[in-house]
């Protein structure tokens, strides 16, 4: 619970209307009601105000609302996640580690750690304070992980990899796994042994069952805050500049260096050994056989200008009358110059 | 082991043949033999009947095989899996909570319940009757999982999810990981923390190592009966309908309403945001950037009649030859064209 | 450590320079210092052999590098791999079931494996001398597991599957999960019961999280030497035939024959019930939906081959400018032909 003008402080916002009216929950706009915050960041949602039964509204400045009490400030959305990262999310007490947890003799684990039943934390293994380990994690020899981490349930973390602080792996996520390299041997392959490692940066989030898959020699690179969604495959040696945004089920083959403040749309691909400079957006299902200079939102497989490829696709859908249209034409222009030629 | 005339009367149809003769087993059509019934849904494949050497065969009506028992019935497909659900599928015994499982205090495991080794159960969790929890499911707090469901080995299913009934989760399926959600900072992205929830209805089945997600305020559903298959990414806050069926590695974007009855083709992937009617299917590698009206079989990407889309594909092929066409032509329209005003 | 002369006996190679050379580890070209070795297997790298402070380079017949170390041979990156073995890869001492794991009565373990702390072993497993279950692995009942395999934490091998020798999977993998397979009954479905299993060989490798299902009724079958890479989908009563290469997020659908020595890109996506040749390589996103011949380069979805796809596919961004050279030539051949009738 906080008071209204708690909530203003705490995103930096102004109180319109009564400060210290109570606030318990944050809800969505159609379902809030009294003692629940709720926020309006899209403008076209605006006209919900007057009907919201919410006990206050967070918007963007220059909204009036008569009888409705506002937390007006700059990036209502924003401001949403901290309210709601403050009234809803409390970490769970430090419990140590729990029985049922397996940790070899020559780990460190933090006092304030938790490390959960069904976990196994190899040998020489660090564990930070405040790092939650849910059920089930797998910590292979050497691995180490900083402060305030929340590894969940069915995490796997391989050998000698690196986790910074405040990460966040969702469940089943596979750090270190090897990566895919074999080397032809007659018609035959011949595994490569993959002898690098993972690291991963501060404020990092992996989601679900993806798979970032140790360097052959060195180290696959996660910069510190990027964001990775679930099902993605991260290829080895690949490294990922800082505040970068991959969505569900992208693939990124090995050796591929990735910028800062990238955002990969679901399902897309990037091929080995490019380069994609920073702030480069890719669409949904992009495919990206090249290298790509910074700045740029491409589309398609292979990728173009987004613009060029929305064009594109809306003509594909033509392409067999365009077709039609060519043979025709061709028969005519056949008959005119035949014409021409008789004259 | 049962009769002719048993499986006649469990699936509804009429014995041709000796109704006292024992079936043992199911098997395929060419490797059938005494003891065996097998099935023939595909009426181009009718002509292996008379080779078969299945003690019976399952057919549509008016098939006919002199000297082969058959038991006719109008759905044979359907009639083959009643066959085989009854010889081959037996519920092991319930067990109840195995050593080396983990269940908090506060949980409450229903007496013929499984709960086998390495399994972990989270504060007020319950688990109905008859349910199987194989070795390594990790249920967090305040879950509910209904009456006579299997969770395979190493399902996830994390805080206050909700199962239904008779359903079915295939291994490393994970149930309620945060939705992929960060509100731009500067160039940083802060986390929205995800407190909602998933519920899955009864009768679902989901596939190996998909991710459902939990939605960021309320609930992402899967509706009653709906089948999902491998690898398969749903995001936070979708509604899936009753009935439908989701191919491996589709990837369905947050916030996304999908009806009744649809289909998805392998790799398939749905934006957010949009509403997808009832009894919708999507080719394979589709990819749907809008809402889509009930009753409509769409493939590409973007989506378009799925009948436009084989035209337009058979043609892209063509499309440097239509390139050169038009360069040829437009020469050739010009030397007319000089060739007429010269005149 | 090794000396030169060993390191080139163990290759089939010919050192050029002091044989007796110390070499301690294997180092990126770039990174390579006194005791290491590196390799060039591209020709174009060659100019960083005259830079590099590496104690020897392998490298293919004729390169001359006066002042360098250089052990010459046939496969200079087949080599590196059998070199990087040799040097980095020790597999640890067998110790037995350790305390955490649980295996069942009537399984039966080698003395010489390793089964580390939460693996759980169903009735009638076996396990293979020098095999090494890694923390949290599921055998199911009835599995077959050879010998010298690794398998990695957290991968579920369901009942009856049976597993060769010097197979390697990583973390997360489940093998043997149900086939997707329902019979419509009315608008629901009706589960039918995948009462088959999975076989993979001898010599392959499976990545993390990647799924086999196995088959309705027989085998789902992964051939001798096959590597498959990450969040791979092979479908129920699938069958890949020897040494072929499955690259990350591809997905294979029920019932379909793949050949030896096939090679598919990264998220390709294969139709169910189709056959595929010997020696076919699948462009990275390429989507197959019928048979394919031996010998084939195709790319594209759905596929066409590979040198066409390139060309059709830089024609695709034309295709807007194509389409409107089509109009004005028709509004010109129109207007050419009136003209012409007129006179």
């Amino acid at each position: 619970m906080a008071t209204l003008k708690e909530l203003a402080e705490l995103v930096g916002g102004k109180v319109i209307g009564e400060p210290t009216t109570d606030i318990l929950r944050v809800a969505p706009v159609d379902e809030a009601g009294p003692g629940d915050i709720t926020f309006i960041a899209n403008p076209k949602y605006l006209s919900k105000l007057a009907k919201t039964e919410a006990s206050a509204v967070i918007v963007a400045p220059d909204v009036e609302a008569p009888g409705v009490a506002l937390v007006v400030c700059d990036n209502p959305y924003l401001a949403f996640a901290k309210v709601l990262t403050y009234l809803h999310v409390r970490r769970p007490d430090p419990r140590g580690v729990l029985p049922g947890a397996c940790v070899a003799a020559t780990a460190s684990v933090a006092t304030d750690a938790t490390v959960h039943p069904g976990c196994v934390i190899g040998e020489r293994v660090s564990v930070g304070p405040g790092t939650i380990l849910h059920p089930g994690v797998v910590l292979y020899d050497d691995v180490s992980v900083g402060e305030d981490c929340t590894l969940h349930a069915g995490v796997v973390v391989r050998e000698e990899c690196r986790i910074g602080n405040r990460v966040i792996i969702q469940p089943s996520a596979v750090i270190g796994a090897d990566g895919f390299g074999f080397a032809p041997d007659g018609s035959r392959y011949f595994k490569i042994p993959q002898v690098g490692r993972v690291e991963i940066e501060d404020d990092v989030e992996i989601g679900a069952a993806s798979c970032i898959d140790r360097a052959a020699l060195d180290v696959t690179r996660i910069g510190r805050g990027t964001k990775i969604d679930n099902l993605v495959q991260i290829g080895h040696n690949v490294s990922i500049g800082e505040d970068s945004i991959i969505v569900a089920q992208v693939g990124i083959a090995g050796s591929t260096e990735i910028g800062r403040h990238c955002t990969f749309g679901g399902q897309a691909a990037i091929a080995g050994h490019v380069k994609i400079g920073d702030n480069v957006m890719i669409g949904a299902k992009g495919g990206v056989s090249n290298s790509v200079a910074p700045n740029q939102v491409l589309s398609g497989s292979p990728v173009m200008p987004h613009k060029e490829w929305l064009k594109a696709s809306m003509s594909f859908a033509k392409l067999p009358e365009i077709r039609k249209d060519v043979t025709r034409m061709k028969r005519r222009l056949e008959e005119l110059e035949m014409l021409i030629k008789e004259r």
